[in-house]
């Protein structure tokens, strides 16, 4: 996500730094090749620049908002892949910089990914819009941004799971291919296309998007029982069970059943 | 379901029969207004037909069957909202007669409603689109046409239910509009308004998805564990015990779930 970000900023002409301690030579030399300066603690970092992007494995975004310390005053965007409470346990110890929510949606490969934007101080970090992100203030608030994001996935994530069960099901019927038909009447012509495509990447993605649903769970039962969010996982954790050794993306939707079918 | 087919096929000249045993003057009035022949028992109404349409009260799709008899020779169509499961039950009652397990697609006051038919008997059913009716075969199984039928709701219907958990923790979050957006960005222009549709015939119609639920839950048992539609049918039950007393559909989507959390 963040070489992503980096490229599109340098492009646009943008200083861009970034903190390579415990990096290997690998990254260092990866960050020179692409003219991005390189400093060897979060506290220079926090020294040389404006804005911070937080992009870091989940696990460590709150230690990272931590190693950023007090001092910092300019904004420090969370643009982690984290639920909106953890947001705002890894933003307030941003004591005197401006924090900012942010979340990026979508395939962060696609031509000019959306970014989200929410808290008062969401504007600074639009101003990144000059240098050639997509960045939308949605929200005043801590939390909106990160909360779409896990929304979102409640349902895209959702409507992948109850696509692998209904048309496993008509698979084993062999009415397949007329499902695809009778639905698409009624939701659209582009149904199958997208229907298909997330079955596949289902069966590819099962583990990691388990993962992802235990964060829109938490964020979901803060309102509610999340009685569907909570079976997608378990739908997504019995698929990855018997599809854990898949190392490449099955050809079509039936290959990825009978592939699923013969681990059961 | 058999009025709008009646008047279909009475319009374009069919003949069309009906048994009155044990129903009200005011539908064996309804009848005659309608050009609709009566007879006053099942076994009367075999002698008269040449194809026979059940489309009866689920509960009693199977007592249909057995009543037409063995003698029966011509098709005895099962139109039923009912899982093939039971289907193949009805119709193995009819010893002589040609099966057809057939299945209303949509809603029944869509202008040429979809019907689907299946069995190795489905042409004899389907020369009723010579009268006006919209018959697709898809298969030559007793099973497929209702097994099709229940698939679809397994998605519609987890759809609905996903949507309802998905857009009321939004509303509670204060991002509901800017969901919409976000999904509809990837999902298609059309999807605000379906979504919104969806929610506010859940939050009226509750109650009967979740008995529907239950022959969907049974047909897709056949295959695996039903993840999804157990926690659909769950979502419903929920929501139909806070809002069973419901005489009107909400105005708008936040109306629905203002109701809902009233009850609670």
């Amino acid at each position: 996500m963040a070489s992503v970000l980096t490229e599109e900023l340098v492009k646009n002409g943008a200083e861009v730094f970034t903190c390579v301690e415990g990096r290997s030579d690998f990254t260092r030399n990866l960050a020179l090749e692409r003219n991005v300066n390189t400093v060897y603690t979060n506290e220079l970092l926090a020294q040389k620049v404006d804005i911070i992007i937080s992009a870091v494995t989940p696990s460590v975004a709150i230690d990272s908002a931590v190693s950023i310390g007090t001092n910092f005053k300019g904004a420090y965007v969370d643009i982690n892949n984290i639920s909106p409470e953890v947001v705002k346990s890894a933003l307030q110890h941003i004591k005197q910089g401006k924090a900012v929510d942010a979340a990026i949606i979508g395939s962060v490969n696609r031509k000019k990914v959306q970014i989200l934007a929410s808290g008062k101080h969401a504007p600074e970090f639009a101003q990144l819009n000059d240098f050639g992100l997509n960045i939308k203030i949605i929200g005043t608030e801590i939390g909106q941004a990160s909360g779409i994001k896990m929304l979102r996935s409640s349902y895209t994530k959702g409507v992948s799971a109850l696509l692998w069960e209904t048309f496993y099901a008509a698979y084993k019927m062999g009415v397949d291919e007329e499902l695809f038909d009778v639905i698409g009447n009624t939701e659209g012509s582009e149904f199958e296309k997208s229907a298909i495509s997330r079955i596949i990447s289902t069966a590819f993605h099962a583990s990691r998007r388990q993962e992802e649903m235990k964060e829109v769970k938490l964020a979901l039962s803060l309102s509610q029982d999340p009685i569907l969010a909570k079976s997608t996982e378990r739908k997504f954790h019995e698929i990855a069970q018997k599809l854990k050794k898949l190392d490449k993306k099955p050809d079509n939707y039936r290959e990825a059943f009978l592939l699923w079918e013969k681990e059961i």
